[in-house]
């Protein structure tokens, strides 16, 4: 049986799109011969939908077009994920569904049981788990159908390794009636450093239960989550014969018979690609998140200010890839504390890429508002409020240029100074979307080496000059911190991995140095909380995954 | 048996803190001849903990704490609050439990069953439930123990009325053991519109089981999160007859002879508060919010950008209130296009209160900016570029005086313009704590009109003025948007009551205006993502109980 595997791209609350495009891919997947298509996780409404499944007609909306998107499965088969209203006497207004679609009718429902409730995942606030476990028949095959963290009876908890979350497991459960194929549809956010534990659930799985298995994930850029695809088609004996690719859409068919191990026609495993630097799949997904915010947000075009560091370096070229150098406009605000070679590494990148850039000095605003202070300030010295003022004329002058234009602003703050509050509110920390607010200065630098890596984009001297924040003369970040090389493996250890800090004391670190570090980042959640939103990429970024009260002691 | 009520004001985190205050209303109980003292839900980590659950150091101190505090209840016992760790082989790292602490020991531990997951809470994200049912028993008192939501076998949900959101009751299962007293430990937070439904909710079952309840509930201010304490003794009839003070700690004592009807001793019922206007009750939420957001932030001073109109008005007045005049200085910031009477009010004001106020024209950074942007933005017309700017030099100027003498900024918008996006990002949006964020316009009247019962304290000439943003000449708030006296319902419905614009077209408003609406709300989530932590005082806030993706259509 031929069956497609149609890893999409939505819109969160857009059920005439998403509908559209589903009716659209299973008259495709007809035409290519595929008997039986399936979608992802809550594909009808775009995953995670949040609040909106609050709204009756987004709700109601999403019945109404399971039934349409049944209407065109006459010849075909399709499962497609949404939300259901829950029938029963008490619980969530909804289940989380996964609908077999076939002759024109719903022929079948099966309901996520096991609901994520952790990091970035509220599941629980929404849905009603399912509590039978039976597989679903289409013609001659019997399909072991699971909605993605079905599959995962055990999750991945940082230092503590595997913890079982929940008492039980749907997919265990359908066993008993032995089904021919498993199916897990998904919407299963990338993290650099969840892509393997995600293919080793999945191939222990069908390893353990000598069945073969079929994933499809959605794709693409939701604010801050960002969709791999990656969807895979694993075969009984737990090895990966196909792999859909990453970050693109794609409509995939494969033949069923293909993917039992000692059938004529079997596949042979393709290359795990876990085992690969994580690095360019970063690059893709950054790219993926600036393009789908945009386009999703009915934006095209952005605005950054380049200051000559290589934190704006990096997101004018991600920005320059992901909306075209047509799209793309840098702002220059030097200082008199900028150093001369802050304007022509700025100016030669911005000519390496094509981009139009504005260079518009700060000096002006900056006397203007010493001027105005000056009776009030007088006689104290200058400190972090100079500074201070300077960041926030730069953030004036971009949002100008956005509402004069029309840019969004991209921020362009990295993980490292987000997590200890190094950057200013209001000022460097504006912007419509953090771009790598997720990457640790260190790895900053491996992301500009990719972007090099087939051609000089960003110049050398911005990658080899010591970071400074240039606000006051002759400054550089090693004076208000630890040297990246010892802050961001602190950080890491704190906020990915959640160890205490007597935990990285006793792994080595200064004690000192990882008290100071930890007191910074717990010091800035009031900055943290009015950043953007911070494009996610690791398994614990700034953002809705992490949520520590600001009134705190601790 | 008399029984201390200990409602008390936590910090987040901080256990030492914490439990040093559990530890000494122990001993001030047993010296008031208490044999028993209650203190609220996760008193020991101060509630809402949030992801501290998930640092190593804060859950083991935790426990430890309990140590602790159990080997001061000899001659005492002590119900407390606080996580445990689940000993299960599956399951989320805690219990939600309740602890019952006597002979220096802990006799009995009850775990919350019913996690609220909805709205601004997030248990199922931390905690494991509860699955036995038992009361505890101390000295010839057996105790049915419900930790808040256990007693809540019904939510209150909008339009919905009151829905079953759990298949079970735990006080129901308790009850087959016959207690003789329920006990509700709880962190109820606050919101004026469901005052009544919580005491309607325990009046319900203490009458129900004919038994008396006692409920103690935690107070002060926790970032948004507002709780009212509101504590309160009911008597087997269902009537309140004990209710510990709004905003305010107490440790009370009872009899609970007294508290079960045809005592010779009963106690009479007292009135309910639930019927009086709630205004005054959120005037004192809100100095509340703001005394505690500052005072467990370690820092005394605010200050607030006095416009002339009434929202800054009214945060002024309640930062003086919360804060004492020395600790709050009004800034003046008036532009080319202010009204003579806005610096004039504003003054007056200022000296009313006998709080310290500067004026800073702000022409001199318009002009500055204009100047810089003039060979960028030639030949195009004014726009809301020109607008923001001067909201964005106000923010730059707020924020200088906040760095430079250690004041917090207070934000001054209200729900309506938060709900509609009429306000500047990193302008008149910006602040460390949005004060009355949670107060529709027309509801910021009523405030000031409770501010002004006892003495003008804000002077009628801003109350009586057309509100308007002052950014262009002649430039009234009625320009942009429709009356506030039509805007407020609408929004009221479509946010607090989570109504779909088709049902509150149904009810009379008219289309065009209820679409337009919406469409202002829908389109301004990006905004309300980067704004302060809102002050919560309905049961709908702008903040972590409003989820909504910024990339959707809808």
């Amino acid at each position: 049986m031929n069956v497609a595997l149609a890893q999409l791209n939505y819109i969160p609350g857009d059920i005439s799109y998403n509908s559209g495009k589903i009716i659209t891919a299973i008259h495709e997947a007809h035409s290519m011969g595929a008997e039986l298509v399936i979608f992802s996780e809550l594909a009808v409404v775009g995953y995670p939908p949040l609040d909106l499944l609050n709204m009756h007609d987004i709700t109601s909306g999403c019945m109404k077009a399971i039934k349409e998107i049944a209407s065109h499965c006459n010849d075909i088969g399709a499962i497609v994920g949404g939300p259901s209203p829950n029938t029963g006497v008490y619980g969530k207004a909804f289940h989380n569904t996964a609908f077999m679609l076939y002759q024109g009718k719903v022929k079948a429902m099966v309901h996520k049981t096991l609901l994520p409730t952790y990091d970035v995942f509220d599941e629980d606030r929404y849905f009603e788990p399912g509590d039978t476990f039976f597989p679903v028949d289409f013609k001659d095959l019997s399909i072991a159908v699971t909605i993605c963290e079905d599959l995962w009876e055990e999750q991945p908890y940082g230092d503590r390794g595997l913890v079982r979350l929940y008492g039980l497991s749907p997919l265990e459960e359908m066993m008993r009636h032995k089904p021919d194929l498993i199916v897990n549809i998904a919407a299963n956010p990338f993290s650099h450093n969840k892509i393997k534990i995600r293919e080793e659930i999945f191939c222990k799985n069908a390893k353990k239960y000598n069945l073969p298995l079929v994933s499809v994930n959605q794709v693409g850029g939701y604010t801050e989550l960002l969709f791999d695809g990656n969807s895979v088609v694993i075969n009984n004996k737990g090895e990966i014969v196909k792999r859909l690719p990453f970050f693109e859409e794609s409509l995939t068919l494969i033949d069923v018979t293909e993917i039992t191990a000692g059938n004529k026609k079997e596949l042979k495993p393709v290359k795990s690609e876990s085992a690969n630097d994580v690095i360019p799949i970063v690059h893709k997904a950054l790219v993926t998140g600036i393009r789908d915010y945009f386009t999703k947000s009915g934006i095209k075009k952005a605005v950054i200010g380049l200051s000559g560091g290589i934190d704006s370096a990096v997101v004018l070229a991600l920005a320059t890839e992901a909306l075209g150098k047509e799209n793309v406009m840098a702002i220059l605000m030097p200082s008199c504390y900028s150093s001369s070679h802050s304007v022509t590494d700025a100016v030669e990148m911005a000519n390496i890429l094509g981009i139009g850039h504005h260079i518009v000095k700060i000096e002006e605003a900056r006397a203007a508002f010493a001027s105005m202070f000056e009776p009030f300030f007088k006689g104290r010295p200058a400190d972090i409020t100079e500074e201070n003022i300077q960041a926030r004329i730069r953030a004036v002058i971009l949002m100008a240029f956005s509402n004069k234009f029309g840019h969004m602003v991209l921020n362009t703050s990295n993980k490292s100074e987000a997590a200890v509050g190094y950057g200013t509110l209001y000022g460097d920390m504006a912007g419509g979307l953090s771009v790598i607010g997720d990457i640790y200065k260190t790895e900053v630098y491996k992301l500009a080496a990719e972007i090099n890596s087939k051609g000089v984009i960003i110049p050398q001297n911005i990658i080899d000059k010591p970071p400074s924040a240039e606000l006051k003369p002759d400054q550089f970040d090693t004076d208000s911190l630890p040297p990246y090389s010892i802050l961001d493996p602190i950080l890491y250890r704190y906020i990915d991995m959640e160890r205490s800090p007597s935990m990285i004391i006793s792994e080595g670190y200064d004690a000192d140095v990882v008290k100071r570090v930890i007191k910074l980042v717990r010091n800035s959640e009031y900055k943290r909380r009015q950043t953007p939103p911070v494009l996610r990429v690791s398994s614990k970024a700034f953002g809705s995954g992490r949520r520590i009260p600001i009134v705190a002691k601790y």
